[in-house]
């Protein structure tokens, strides 16, 4: 192995061009394969930003030619030599630096490498448990090059748009006070102070509106969040967020700034143009059309109601959930009218999941409406149905009645699970939208109580607020949630910024006076010494980058992501610590040892 | 309290100029004082940005006049008038917006506020506790918000240098794994891996070195950090570093980058040029001459090596030293002659702290030198020490004679010592300069085995790495030290990237072959499939921030500090928990009770 000893590089792997022939250069970086063809040996030589071409000929170094018998694939090699334009009918139009090979004068090989256990190369089609085992080597891999690349230009995007127009970035606490609510937080027990924790935070929401309260106008940092949850689905033990608040500001402002900053992100990741302003549903529309609070606009199919027909219907299914406070509702899946049993089997179960007891359904086919359920109609019923959903011969009309929560999640998760299946939707599409005016608390079915909707501290709509006395159920928040293509990216709120209001909320969410002050009564202090109405939002930025990057896991987007066992491959972690350090902390271990 | 409804800010109160005479206004923020004059009232009104004077008339209008009366100090209020110039005599020089003030027309009170428990304004003289417990309004005070807008000034400089260079952003993950090694590690128990410990990193080192080997070629990240040492002096359980990475490099590159990077720095925040490149010591000339590897040359009085000459002398103090492998060193304390008895056994006591068992003087009276020591001196033996002293009537002579170790910790800091009392120190003067050629390794007299200088993954020189084996205490280490006024602010080296030195240096550590596996195997393996050469560096943000402002403390220039307990006084943290959350993550106090 040798040394730098003075060589610089000249230059990096991805950016010689055919002007560039004649020049003398220093390329380093790793070999991607070696053929050895006609007497001179051929190095694909690779770095973080594309691969050159470099040829060893014997004629033009003996020494050099000699050494690069030796090399082998992921050496690590520094190479000095003259850009020469490649022969006429062997320029790789599929590289960028395809016109161009360097014929090597010297070769240092910097570092040796073992055969790694997967191709450097992108699809690669390996155990992921493998890739996060050897990180270091499923890094190299020019896709996941791409996407933390992707992931620094968005974060300074952000960084550039909100410094310009006066945010400050300011670090919170990483060690800070545990009140659960929600999430399970992660603790650190103190070794200054015995038997005390630390939490890490879930957000820094809290510090956030502290900000506020100083002064500080304009806040926002990009920061680490912890949660300790079980890892369904697509989540991480820790992940990164944009925090975001303002001081003086009405939703309004909020929504513009954010989305030009949206769009900002994607111009300069993507070089594409998004529209703005963005559409806005309310979150009532949202529900009643697409069965959910983060439609996914790219394609049709919404949901109809049809509880007033159903109302006076003789179907009992459909009458009994019309009378007992539920609704009835269909999509149309246009040209699906041939499914077969089976399918439309599968579409039951599929509804199943979310809490439907069937799904009743009509194939319009040539010779009129086939259901099972057309008998229970009258010919204006089945008609004012048809009608309604702009039912045409080859369509498939299923049903949902139930409670609205039901219907809603059965047939907004279906018409997703069809527009996927049928391949309704635009993979280029990119539909941005806000939601807006959710209800600020939602029942508890479980604790028989309300919980906030977004969190404690939104505030509630200004004409709402008489409300949380009388009907808090019904009571709007000044909420807003940002959705790309059906998946929530961010969401926030104007805040509450007065005591009586924050101590009213605590009340309806079931804290007493007592819990209200331990937890949060530095706060409730606070908002008596003067509090700008505020308001901000938080963005998951490992989404975000995963949405805009076109992966499928965030996993993809994180240098160094845990299991689903929140587990670490590469290093370990979490691991047995010693008997010394326990004793330190005044803790003890509390485990049932394995047999 | 009144809402905003449709009310928008029109600019902050630090702009209003002569030229925005006129113009119609809407300003927002805290009443800093409230003065009736004259049938008018006044409101100095503050935000962020600063202070614009605020004028209601019953002329202009009733009903706002009206309000203003009910107004405190640190009300929250929106004012919607006329900007005009001030009359003749009242222009107020002192202040950005003075040639100015704004004639009320209309008035939203936007929250009310009680009595601070100290006043928002500069300088104040105040309990930091109090302080610290009331964050949100020591935070309003101008002075802390302009170290937190250096703070986002200094960091989103340095990330637009980066950026420009090809430096990409990597976040590491904060939930790693425990390698004790230097400093405790905070600790965090794993719910789901019962008896397991995640730590919270004290450097992203390995990571960044792992980033490295993925090919990522240049990295940084501004990264919080975490150190479960006792608060002794201005440290904080949690601090943040620019930490920084970047292959096939030398040293000399990565020096000319960071002093370009720090001079940018001071230009963005200051308005200052620093002249580069910075000086540079060796390690051992900055011991030498001012017997510390952090040298403040602010000021001059170098430490003076006498050994040669006290090696021959009759004075046994100076003749053991020199005889028994220490040295005899001198600094000369210019026009200090007249020192009193008293500030000579303060001194005294001074080096006392560093280990000296005495301090040797001589006075340079107009009558000649006098000391209790001169009498074991021959004449030409005192004239060759004051010779090479330089020294003059009025001086004043200090000795040091012990190891090495103890006459430069002494001296080095008397010399520092001095120079505050003296007032040698020019407040303005911003001395830069790099320290190199450490050693890689210390003696640990304690532990009776070697410790790593810097941290066990810095390269040693090439050209010593066969010292190794033979003279590990003479091997020099490719590490480097920035060094601002006296005070350390970053730190870094070329390092290993070979497995076989790596694991000579584990060795050399006093590390097993089993312990270095356990603890850094995934690193070692790593290295084994094409590590590049690579190097970097880290910052301590807090206090380069810190010196920047202008600070004594780094608690001032971080939003919420914890106290030299380790605690947060303004949310309780750390806290007590349940023991729901203990038993979720299989652990149990080990708390002995109070009695």
């Amino acid at each position: 192995m040798e040394a730098l000893q003075g060589w610089k590089r000249t230059m990096m792997c991805g950016s010689l061009r055919a002007a560039d022939a004649g020049k003398e250069v220093i390329l380093m970086g790793w070999v991607q394969r070696r053929r050895d063809h006609g007497g001179l040996i051929f190095v694909d030589l690779r770095d973080r930003e594309g691969i050159t071409q470099v040829v060893f000929s014997p004629e033009v170094d003996q020494e050099a030619f000699a050494k690069a018998e030796a090399i082998r694939n992921e050496y690590v090699i520094a190479v000095k030599g003259e850009v020469r334009l490649r022969p006429e009918g062997t320029v790789n139009p599929n590289l960028a630096t395809g016109e161009v090979e360097v014929y090597a004068r010297e070769v240092k090989v910097l570092n040796g490498a073992k055969t790694p256990p997967f191709y450097i190369q992108d699809n690669i089609d390996v155990d992921e448990n493998l890739r996060l085992r050897y990180r270091y080597l499923d890094l190299r891999r020019p896709e996941m090059q791409r996407a933390l690349g992707l992931r620094h230009r968005l974060v300074k995007t952000i960084r550039d748009y909100l410094d310009a127009r006066g945010f400050w970035e300011i670090e919170t606490p990483m060690l800070t006070k545990s009140t659960p609510e929600g999430a399970r937080d992660y603790l650190v027990p103190s070794r200054v102070n015995p038997g005390k924790f630390f939490a890490l935070p879930q957000s820094p929401q809290i510090f956030k509106q502290i900000l506020m309260v100083a002064g500080m106008d304009k806040y926002f940092q990009i920061v680490r969040c912890f949660r300790d949850e079980d890892l369904r689905s697509d989540r991480q033990p820790e992940f990164t967020q944009l925090d975001l608040e303002m001081s003086f500001v009405e939703r309004e402002e909020v929504l513009t700034l954010m989305e030009e900053m949206i769009a900002e992100v994607v111009r300069t990741t993507l070089g594409r143009e998004v529209p703005t302003p963005f559409p806005r549903l309310t979150y009532a529309e949202a529900m009643a059309r697409y069965g959910s609070d983060k439609p996914d606009t790219r394609f049709g199919m919404e949901l109809v109601d049809l509880t007033d027909i159903a109302a006076g219907c003789e179907f009992k299914v459909f009458r009994a959930a019309a009378d007992n406070g539920g609704v009835v509702k269909a999509i149309n899946a246009k040209g699906c009218a041939h499914f077969s049993r089976k399918e439309l089997d599968e579409l039951t179960q599929y509804v199943a999941i979310y809490g439907a007891k069937g799904l009743a359904y009509i194939q319009m086919t040539p010779e009129g409406p086939k259901s099972p359920i057309a008998k229970f109609f009258k010919e204006e019923e089945l008609q004012a149905i048809l009608e309604r959903l702009g039912a045409e011969t080859g369509d498939l009309l299923l049903f949902g009645a139930d409670t609205p929560r039901i219907v809603a999640d059965s047939l907004g998760h279906l018409r997703v699970h069809l527009a996927e299946k049928l391949g309704l939707i635009d993979p280029e599409a990119m539909n941005f939208l806000w939601v807006v005016d959710f209800p600020l608390l939602e029942w508890d079915e479980e604790e028989k109580r309300y919980v906030a909707m977004h969190h404690p501290f939104t505030s509630p709509m200004d004409e709402d607020i008489e409300l949380m006395d009388t009907d808090p159920g019904r009571v709007r928040a000044k909420a807003y949630d940002m959705v790309l293509n059906g998946v929530e990216i961010g969401g926030g709120s104007i805040r509450i910024h007065r005591r009586d209001v924050q101590e009213k909320m605590f009340r309806l969410l079931g804290l007493s006076q007592e819990e209200a002050v331990e937890k949060f009564g530095f706060m409730l202090e606070a908002f008596e010494y003067g509090t700008p109405p505020h308001g901000g939002i938080a963005f998951g930025i490992d989404r975000l980058v995963m949405l805009l990057a076109g992966r499928d896991t965030i996993r993809d987007v994180i240098a160094f992501p845990k299991t689903q066992s929140a587990s670490c491959l590469m290093t370990g972690a979490p691991s047995e610590v010693s008997a010394k350090q326990l004793k330190e902390l005044h803790i003890k271990l509390d485990v049932i040892p394995r047999k």
